[in-house]
């Protein structure tokens, strides 16, 4: 019978079950740079060089995670996300924390109270207006201003997460202000594929308005579209991106056909769903060759069930936190748009993410069946994402993906989220990537081969991101090697 | 390496790998009430407090799960529901058992023979004749009536499960006889909407019967219903419950159209799928209201295929385990379902139970998607459920639901079960429950908080189901506390 | 904390955790013969007991796994299946195999250098050249023949895939030639079923050749097939298989209505959706009736998504290893489909295997909607297949397996492969057998009763397969035991 020995929660050893993890960790992972591929912080923060009031304002307000837990807790709307005081909302998120045991939440919460602020001790409804003003105290020094956070979790490269319309110029300026701190945008793709939403026919008058085209045809709209690709290429941008929700069908028109479907839309006239399902592809494909011809990565976001309550939407706004994960993917309509992209030679590169854990073997088999010659891990089976962003969210997908796929070939993690302190997260995945791959030498899995497993670790928190991300993979030469 | 000890399998620390799981189930969960809010035990019986002639009626007759395994191990149908003896189907279920390592009944009939008879010698075929005779003789004492048994397990309050048109006087009757035994009727919903099955017409004078109406119209339906749930709630009904088996699809028909397919049923007319599913989706949304309105809780057994094997329908019944795990649920018509109901703010609290362990991770964050001021964990991803109900799915769901939503908050074990030995389940989830929680804190996942986690294992065996099915929560008040 | 120790990776105790998985791998386990009952190796090289040049002939060209690793690893196709030399394929091949850390791939590979050469150094690019001269010259050796290597494994009986148009008489050659050696051909269903292909028409003028009919008329057709059928019978065959791939409805036509959509094919006329699909439901209700009758057992293959890189299937085969994980399986289709059967007192033996692993749990339950009075274990959920042949993936269908049905009527192992190398899969599945019962007994999850357990792990490894697979199953006799 095992002894539990009680120890700090967040000492050097957490999460790490035996010997070979520790060293993994302190040796290897520990203190390389964060790439953090995909982020959604806000430029203008960032141009800012924003300081934060609070710690409500710093850790609650922009984290829908946290308002998601207090609701599933009881705690009133009003007092998450509405007009109760910034001590209110802190409070009552205190109140929630000790509740949430078992939640990548409470590991989060601990950790990054203990990384940027150094606190050990539990938060709770009796130690909340101690941390609140200790905290809040700390906030007021420049130390603790966004770009003085970012710079202290030693990302090395960011990108940020772009409407084709938004200021790609801050982006530059605060690369150019900060040593060592790379800020790139990324696109994120869904606005041009919207044509079924109320705030399309406003976005699309920008678009002509800032391209100084006239939009009458499906082909002025996708010359527009790569001017402003241009815009994003000379920004820097790395990556699109697109949300593949559970509605998402394949079904490719002709061209003409996706054009007198886009002329009703410029007409205001309705298209019934099998007719925006056709143009939806019709255009995803149009980007797909796009991005490959341009050298840009294709991000997909598969699975996320986007429509739930409508009265929390209204209440707490677009991305309020009450998403759910959705029905699993109709993996034939993504293989016949990837196969289509690379019949015509311009299959991007991806990365695949999934929302349903139901997808998880589909994707990483996927990563397999589409590949380029000298292009290692051309099809990334993408970390563990939001909600599946957890302890054994990341165990399991790291598993999957070694099983089913070529581990050493991951790009590893990403935060993509609002909040300045949520960099901790690559610590945790680390964490767990060292604890893992101890834990398989532990039971015989795989030899103590400490050379090749703390490349293994090095790889996949940094070296493979810097390299595929920024597309600086040495070209595989075919070998004339003798034998 | 780790050496194998040898100990009686059903000892005090069964299931418990360390000292703290060990301390959480004997110091805590061991002695708690049991709330089994979803039971299938016969009202009849309980009323009669029904005495068994031998071990295999009290234990094998009703218990579809043995006969299923019966019949994988080649039992031929006539020695496990057909005309063989009572001794011979005991036998053959005694020869089956060994077969049955890693399946929950091996771990069920053990805990069973112990708990309720003392018996530690394993049950196989060289033992069966003598333990068919110790039993039976125990059998004969009043003992081992079934309110005894039910008594035996400290159950504290049990909610059946009812058709509409069933008699409620028997559950009062029987609470009245007992001290500090709460029988409660539950509404079994599904006869409502069986409007494709040839036993309808029937069941739907019985209900104009009943109710002193005449039904000629969808609103004289809705009317006799509202009747009798008043009945139900009288009753001291807490719960009602619709399945919702892999055709579910959510369309909302006008109520003039809904008028309309109603109409065509009471003129014996078929529905076509699309109208039937239409008609379903209304009732659903008209009864979904009305729990709402009556405080009721809505449970949804969600992903069972019922319709497998005609032979053994013909020949076991129904009920005869012969139903399998079916597709995946359409997350987006939950959604609709639950956010329609919500915009008429007459969304009910709700236990989402699935057979599809694919379907976990969906519906344990759809619990995070619609809440309510005030009322803490008003979704709930029910326990593991039916074929779920296993060590290892016991513990998925646990983790699950930790990882996407407020483990604190679970309201925990029911046995939806039909036999009074099934209430040793509660100690076989509160076993896996403390384990589960050992375990974490045995990994660093949580600090060994020894009276954080006596509440959260306490919350979840009995408290939380105690406050929640009882409506007894604490009106979360807006706090004005002071920083 | 545990301690890491470096010991030889193919050790005695490789994958065995504690003390009774020594125990039952190597007094149980490990010298079982082996019946290999679905099986892709070429009859005609068993007759020719062909002899391999070299070591990318034996382990590399016929693996498409290894393809697959190495695609995703960035190596060109010229080096995988192209024009390269076999020195420089191996070469490729060495340099993957250290980054495929965690796939099953990595300790297949080690196990198969180690049983079949005696190699116990790592396979990378700097021991290539050596272990690629060394085994060459092994190779000479008589001793490596196919027909040596596969005697070497312990195989007993194997049975190959072959399409109804295949000569059946290598086997029984090859079965007369080498004592203890039982060929057998299995009968590969696809290409009755797909005459929605393209060289569909010249399969139908062979067959109608080969049984001398004219086949004007769905009839003709079928009795073409039965005459086949009675060829693969007296050849010794025991199971069919068929693919049943995610766009599997079942939906069966009336006879004329079947007969008309054959005519159209006759005619060349081209069948949409539907019509292909309910002539597939006809024909494989007819296959199954067929199979029934004459005693095969018939296996579903589910869950492939074989349309994927057209790219590299023009480059690499139809089975160039470029296949994923396909949606789930429609449950209630597969119901039916078994059902129909059933009625008609014509449901065969059946073994279900799916690629996705999101149908595990359906699967398995499944196996208990369907029996018959003295077979045991009728539905068999078939072992881990294709891509989830790995360590977790094979824990995790025993486990789903012992959950949800009865462990110990489980059939086993069978490889699935082309390769006279991967028998070393069964040593493979039957260590994961064995480490998994020893932490279940660990855990206290099942007694430590070794008789048991042995006559488990006996029959899991070989005794079941042995009777099921071979008709041999003792009659269910009804007992007429007293008590």
């Amino acid at each position: 019978m095992h002894k539990i020995k009680k120890t700090n929660f967040i000492n050097p050893d957490f999460l790490l079950q035996n010997d070979l993890a520790v060293t993994l960790f302190h040796t290897v992972a520990k203190d390389l740079p964060i790439i953090d591929y995909h982020n959604h912080i806000n430029p203008k923060d960032l141009s800012d060089n924003k300081k934060y009031n609070n710690l409500a304002q710093l850790w609650l307000a922009i984290d829908p995670y946290k308002h998601r837990l207090m609701r599933i807790n009881g705690i009133a709307e009003n007092d998450i996300t509405g007009k109760a005081t910034d001590w209110e909302k802190f409070y009552q998120w205190a109140c929630t924390l000790p509740k949430t045991v078992g939640n990548p939440l409470f590991h989060w919460s601990y950790l990054e109270l203990k990384r940027v602020f150094g606190i050990d001790e539990p938060l709770n409804e009796r130690s909340a207006s101690f941390i609140w003003h200790t905290c809040n105290e700390m906030l007021q020094n420049d130390k603790y201003s966004i770009i003085n956070l970012i710079k202290s979790w030693n990302v090395q490269l960011m990108s940020t997460s772009d409407d084709l319309l938004d200021d790609l110029k801050l982006h530059q300026e605060v690369s150019r202000s900060y040593n060592n701190l790379d800020i790139r945008p990324s696109l994120r793709g869904d606005a041009m594929l919207a044509f079924d939403k109320p705030e399309y026919a406003t976005w699309l008058s920008l678009l002509a308005n800032q391209t100084n085209r006239s939009i009458n045809h499906l082909v002025d709209y996708q010359e527009a579209i790569l001017d402003k690709l241009d815009e994003f290429m000379a920004a820097g941008c790395l990556l699109a991106d697109h949300a593949l929700d559970p509605d998402f069908y394949y079904e490719l028109p002709t061209e003409q056909v996706a054009a007198n479907f886009f002329k009703k839309i410029l007409d205001k006239k309705t298209l019934n769903n099998v007719e925006i399902l056709q143009l939806k592809s019709y255009l995803l494909s149009f980007l797909g060759k796009a991005y490959a011809t341009k050298g840009l990565i294709l991000q997909l976001h598969i699975g996320a069930q986007r429509e739930t309550s409508t009265r929390l939407k209204r209440l707490a706004g677009n991305f309020g936190g009450f998403a759910c994960i959705g029905s699993s993917c109709d993996t034939d309509s993504l293989c016949r748009f990837m196969d289509s992209l690379e019949q015509a030679a311009q299959l991007p590169k991806m990365i695949l993410y999934t929302l349903n854990p139901a997808d998880y073997e589909p994707l990483a088999s996927l990563t397999g069946s589409f590949a380029e010659d000298g292009v290692p891990g051309k099809i990334q089976f993408g970390p563990a994402w939001w909600y599946n962003d957890h302890y054994e969210g990341i165990e399991q997908h790291l598993k999957i993906l070694a099983n089913y796929g070529v581990l050493s070939r991951f790009i590893g993690m990403t935060t993509d989220s609002r909040s300045p302190l949520s960099f901790s997260r690559h610590e945790y995945f680390r964490r767990i990537l060292c604890n893992t791959i101890g834990v398989w030498v532990q039971k015989g899995l795989f030899p103590a081969d400490l050379s090749l497993l703390s490349q293994l670790v090095k790889d996949i928190s940094f070296e493979n991101a810097n390299q595929w991300i920024l597309n600086q993979n040495t070209i595989y030469e075919n070998s004339s090697i003798k034998s």
